[in-house]
C-alpha cells in the first residue's frame, strides 16, 4: 500500500487564506512583507491573494496593491483566485506577476453548493462551462479541477465516494470540452471531515478511475487529523498538497465557528523530511516565515514544529558538537 | 498492514502532565474539579497526581489534597506517578484511592538517562531492580515497563530499534527476576521524534519479539505528528495509549523549550470513533472537560476536535432535522 512519491509540490496558501480571514486589518506592507519571505523558502506555487468583494471580505480591498507590491521571483508561480468573472477580469490586469490558472469547481455535495455558491449541481455545471469559456478565450495555459467537500460535509454528513467521482468526471469532461486537460484534481477537504481511511477510499477510487491524473489533496486541519490524512495521501502516491504557513486561514463559510486553516505548510514540509520526501523548501527559512506570519496576525497559529524545531536542526547541532 | 484492534484504552494523564508544567499555581479546588469532570467521561484510568519533591515541582505540592479530594468511581483506575523510593512512600498512604502500578523504566539513550535520571544504563539496571523489589515486598499487583526516548533523542538524535529492544529485554527480565509480568510495554516517544514510519519500525520489532506483549503508545506531540504516529500504531494492532485531555502539559526536562504535551485525547477518541474503534469514552462529556482544562490553566491548549466539534455531533443534529 505505501507508494510514498520521492518528491513533493506544495502550494502555499497562508497569505489568500490567512488574510481573508483575520479580523484586524493587516497593513498591505506587512502582507507584502510575508510574501517576500516565502519567495525565499524554495516554495515554487504562493497564492498571494483573492480578487473578491471588498465588501464581502474587507481583508482582500487591497489585493491590486499587494499583487503589485512583492519582490517577483521569476521561477516561482504567483498565483490567485477569483469567484467570478469581474474577480477574474481584475486577476487579467495582472498578468504580467501573476500565473493565471482557471478553477473548474464542483462538490459531492450539493448543499454546499447551494450554501457556498449559491447554485444547484445543474446551476453549476452551465456556471463552470462559462467560466472554462472565459478562461479558453483569455488564452489561460492551464486549469485545474477541484471537488470540495470531498470528505464529508457539515449539511450532507458523510458523502458517497460515487459522487466525488461523478462530480470529477463532469469536471474533467467540462474541461475537456474547452480543450483544457486539467493538470491537477484537486480534493478538497472543505468541512474538515476527512480521515486516513476516507483519504484512502477517495484517493483510491479517483486513481482507479484516473490512473494517469495527477492529484491534490487540499486538507483541512479542523479536527486535528491534517497531517494523519496527508501522510495516507502521501502513502497513496498522491504529489501535490495546498498548505498554509503557520495553518493560518480557514474558510469563513464552512457552515461552523471552528473552521481551521489548511494543513500547516511547516508541519507537512517537516513530515516530507523526516520521511525522505524532497520538497525543494528550507525548513529553517520556512519556520522563519511561519514566525513572520504569527507576528504580523498577532495572535498565536497552529503548527508545531516551529515551537518544537525542526529535527535536523537538532541532528546538526549534534553533529557540530560531535565534530568540535 | 492495517491491523486496527477493535477496542483501545485510553489512559488519561492531562491532570499530572498538565499541572506539572503549568507555570501559575493553580487551586487544589480547580485540580480536584478537572478529575471529576473526567471521572465522567468513560476514561478507565485517570493519572491524578505526581508524588515528587515540592521545590523541583511546585505545580504538585499539594498531590496529598488531590489525591483525598476527587470523588472516587469505583470502576475507575486512579494512578500516579513517583520517581524514587520516597514518593513512593507517599503514595503508598493513598492505596485505598489509588491504583498503584510500579513503572519499570530505561531509555533507548543513555545520555537522556543520564541526563533526565542522573543515571549511566550499568545504574539503571541496579536502580530499576531496587524499585521492583520495593514493589514487590509492598504487594502491587502489577507493574509497566517502559522505554524512554524509543523513537529518538535530541542528545543522541536517532536512535537503534535495537536499542529499544534491548531495553525492554532488561525491564521485562528485571520485573520476572521480581515475579512481574509487565501489564504492557510502554513505548515513549518522550521528544516528540516518532513518524509514521518510526512507530511501524520500533512496534514492528518490538511485536516480533514479544508477539504475546500488549504494548502501549506514549506520543507527545511535539513536532504535529501525533495523531499520525497515533494511527500508525493503531494499524500496527497497539491497543493502549497514554493521552492527555487538551493536549495538556509537557515535560519540563526534556532539553528543549517547544517540549509539547501528550497526544491530545480529545482528538485521539475523536479518530478512534471516526475508525470505528471503541474506547467506552463519551467524546462530548470529554470535550466539555477539555474546555473546562482550557478554563483552569487560563490560556489556549492544543487540541482541534474541541473548536472544530465532532463530526458525530454534526451527523446527530442533521438527523434531527431529518426526522423533524
Amino acid at each position: 500500500m505505501s507508494n510514498l512519491p520521492a518528491r513533493v509540490t506544495i502550494n502555499e496558501e497562508g497569505p489568500r487564506e490567512g488574510f481573508q480571514i483575520e479580523p484586524g486589518p493587516i497593513p498591505t506592507a506587512r502582507k507584502i512583507e510575508l510574501i517576500d519571505a516565502l519567495s525565499r523558502t524554495g516554495l515554487r506555487t504562493i497564492q498571494v491573494g483573492s480578487f473578491v468583494n471588498p465588501k464581502r471580505v474587507p481583508g482582500w480591498a487591497d489585493v491590486d496593491a499587494v499583487v503589485e507590491g512583492f519582490r517577483r521571483d521569476p521561477g516561482i508561480r504567483y498565483t490567485a483566485i477569483w469567484l467570478n468573472a469581474q474577480g477574474f477580469e481584475r486577476a487579467l490586469r495582472h498578468r504580467d506577476r501573476l500565473t493565471l490558472t482557471g478553477l473548474a469547481l464542483s462538490a459531492a455535495s450539493e448543499t454546499f453548493l447551494v450554501k457556498n455558491q449559491n447554485k444547484t449541481l445543474a446551476d453549476n455545471v452551465e456556471a463552470q462551462r462559462a467560466q472554462l469559456r472565459l478562461y479558453r478565450d483569455h488564452g489561460l495555459e492551464s486549469v485545474t479541477a477541484q471537488v470540495m467537500a470531498a470528505f464529508g460535509c457539515n449539511y450532507e454528513g458523510d458523502v458517497p465516494v460515487r459522487a466525488v467521482v461523478e462530480q470529477a468526471a463532469i469536471l474533467l469532461d467540462l474541461a475537456g470540452e474547452c480543450g483544457f486537460r486539467p493538470r491537477t484534481l484537486s480534493l478538497a477537504d472543505t468541512m474538515g471531515w476527512a480521515t486516513p481511511l476516507g483519504i484512502r477510499r477517495v484517493v483510491g477510487a479517483v486513481c482507479e478511475r484516473w490512473p494517469d491524473l495527477p492529484l491534490t489533496l487540499h486538507l483541512h486541519d479542523t479536527r486535528g487529523l491534517g497531517l494523519a490524512n496527508a501522510f495516507a495521501g502521501l502513502e497513496m502516491g498522491v504529489a501535490e498538497f495546498d498548505a498554509s504557513v503557520a495553518g493560518l486561514g480557514g474558510c469563513p463559510f464552512a457552515g461552523h465557528t471552528g473552521a481551521a486553516g489548511n494543513v500547516c505548510t511547516d508541519d507537512l514540509v517537516f513530515l516530507c523530511d523526516e520521511l525522505g520526501i524532497e520538497t525543494g523548501i528550507d525548513l529553517e527559512a520556512l519556520i522563519a516565515a511561519s514566525r513572520l506570519a504569527e507576528a504580523i496576525v498577532g495572535h498565536p497559529l497552529p503548527g508545531a514544529v516551529r515551537r518544537g524545531r525542526s529535527l535536523a536542526s537538532i541532528r546538526h547541532a549534534r553533529a557540530g558538537l560531535t565534530a568540535a
